[in-house]
């Protein structure tokens, strides 16, 4: 695997080695280390959550990061991302991990990208965020590793969400039992984005016998939108509270890919509670981004 | 000692212990390694010099250093900032280094923090800056130890300054001789803030046999603000210049924060003069942030 | 050599003894190791490319580099650069890279600094960039290494490059056979920093017989401010082309400071044809910047 651009590139075999790669990593006591493999973190799109987790990652496998604050950047001077990343290459950074609005573009930059370099998709526009349904993945195996026997609702504004997309694939590819999104009608998939799985606007429905909820961030924005469906409406129908939360298994997990909105699309007791698996999903993420990032390299 | 936050949670026996620990740490040539404790830089206002110095003192200690730029994090998207710690957390960063407009905001920060878990001031609002105090206090004992003979002259706004506080309640702990802080009535701090020593309007009485005199930063928004409180006021009456500091001994020590205002509360050759100890307090500012580091995860 | 400012400050022996530092540790394996020289990035004008090339050869030798946002700093707050670089210096930076838009700015930083700290020139203006000079010779040297021998053309934008100028110096400084700048009357430099070789209109006339096309970038807002010199006109009259390529040497390489405007001064298939040696210059960047760090702390 000589780029991570998006879950339908992988094979089964190769989404259940990087999972089962993550969790012997978390194990580890000492890392491998490659000094060698310079990596680049190129966000075009800010995200704390996600620079931090690969420079993390990278940091436990000695490769040097290089921060590019690219809203200050030639790029702004009209240099191509191509020209930017053959730059960055020619001195010899080996691994691109890149974030942008645009959709598909990771895949078109490796399709252009120098021998022996990588690129590493941290989420283009609403299109895919693999890295996250990989981390989310490694926490289901972790805590409910039947996949089969498996019931997983995603719940919120599946439509925008990217992490909704690549985690969608992700099911499919690995043949989880059950897969329900549940979103108001608004904010459902168009019907040929849903390639597994069903689509409810029930909540109940939705929830019934579920092992793992993924409750999904509602940007506040979309919700000021429109004076129709507003931050009560939402919540009334859709929030996962401690009531909602009794319509799933006693025993389901409560994930969130974060930052999560505090009394929006979750009460604190549901995210703070016992069956929140919010800060594992976190701490898995370093341990899932060193498996990619030793994937691409080796 | 699991944070660092407020000199008033410090006992005088930790005090002096961490002085004594910058001060040996000023000798070392090698430095101990803690490539297990990586530290974050929480910057909410933004400061070089304090940010630089805490990065250094983590680079001596190995320890890796992430930096977050949090005008552009999901700070702004509305996560709380102690859900941004909790998931900082949960990466593997196990000291946070904060500084934050709002006052007190680290001790309530300190208190919800994960287990082996710690936080450090680096300056809330007005409130406190423990590490500047406590880095002043190494440079003071390093040139003048015997603090019970001292006197402390503190010159300039004393009302909005962290420093002068976080510094007046180091100079109660550790019993030093005498104290004066030195301000137009308009900067002198409310009587209840006055915990130790006494406050002054005049330079002459103020300044009378100091051994020490701190300078403090005139923020020139504030001699702009009042056509009857200008830049020249200011200066006839406060600054610190080759005539006014003749009214202190003869060998006293002038000591200033940084970064200093030429020209307006301290005059070239003042600064830069055989008496200043300003570059010695940069100097300590690393080692004494060592020392706290240390400190906090042992 | 204590700091590297500006070509005109080298002597013949210095500029050789870099190029060939450089060349040498392009086949090095093991790099030398000096972390205890930290590196600082004070880069009050943004340069992505400059920057990143200064932190990898940085991290090659093993210094610890300290990057600056300067626009959030206490610059702005009226400390002088003078004191900025003192406090650093304090805090135990060993080396500052500068880029600022102040002419002749590094040269009177260096008379200020402190003893046994280093000022790296990184582009001062429309004045100077000598690392950048100096890698282009490097590449020069490596493909071509009779410079007696060689017709060098530089093309573009002579009067507003800082790179034209210090390419210039080092010309003259390395007697290389003949340089001739090629630029439309307004954009000819003053008839009193022609120090080297000479100036002509004529791309003809220029790219005869070159050796060597150095194609400077055109900044497209400089195409704008005036209807007669449109891009329309620049492109036909001194674009480097399949076609004007032909005017040179069969053998002639084609160099480029980057960034690179496609489309502009430059066609896509020479900027990526076979002779173009654009990436082998930036690739030669962190080489040079490696004997430049390591020249100046020696």
């Amino acid at each position: 695997m000589n780029h991570f651009l998006d879950i339908s590139q992988l094979s089964k075999i190769e989404a259940e080695s990087l999972i089962e790669s993550a969790l012997i990593l978390k194990d580890c006591v000492n890392y491998p280390s490659y000094p060698e493999y310079p990596v680049a973190n190129l966000f075009y799109e800010n995200s704390t959550r996600t620079r931090v987790s690969f420079e993390m990652a990278a940091n436990h496998l000695n490769m040097p990061v290089i921060n590019l604050d690219l809203n200050r950047s030639s790029e702004l001077k009209g240099e191509t991302i191509d020209d930017t990343i053959a730059t960055l290459s020619a001195m010899g950074i080996s691994t691109f991990i890149v974030r942008h609005s645009i959709e598909g573009l990771p895949i078109k930059l490796a399709a252009n990208v120098q021998e022996g370099k990588h690129i590493i998709n941290a989420g283009d526009g609403r299109h895919a965020h693999p890295s996250q349904a990989l981390l989310d993945m490694v926490t289901i195996k972790e805590k409910k590793p039947d996949l089969a026997q498996l019931k997983i609702a995603v719940l919120g504004d599946v439509l925008h969400s990217r992490v909704a997309n690549s985690f969608q694939q992700l099911c499919k590819l690995l043949e989880v039992g059950q897969l329900t999104m549940i979103a108001p009608d608004i904010w459902q998939p168009r019907p040929d984005k849903v390639i597994y799985g069903h689509v409810t606007n029930s909540l109940k429905e939705g929830l019934a016998d579920a092992d793992v909820i993924m409750c999904l961030r509602v940007q506040n924005e979309r919700l000021k939108d429109s004076e129709q469906f507003d931050i009560n409406t939402y919540r009334k129908e859709y929030a996962l509270t401690q009531t909602t939360l009794k319509l799933a298994k006693p025993d389901a997990i409560v994930m969130h890919p974060g930052p999560i909105n505090r009394g929006v699309e979750i009460d604190d007791d549901v995210a703070d509670g016992q069956q929140s698996t919010i800060l594992q999903q976190v701490q898995n993420g370093v341990y899932t981004r060193m498996a990619i990032l030793q994937a691409v390299i080796e």
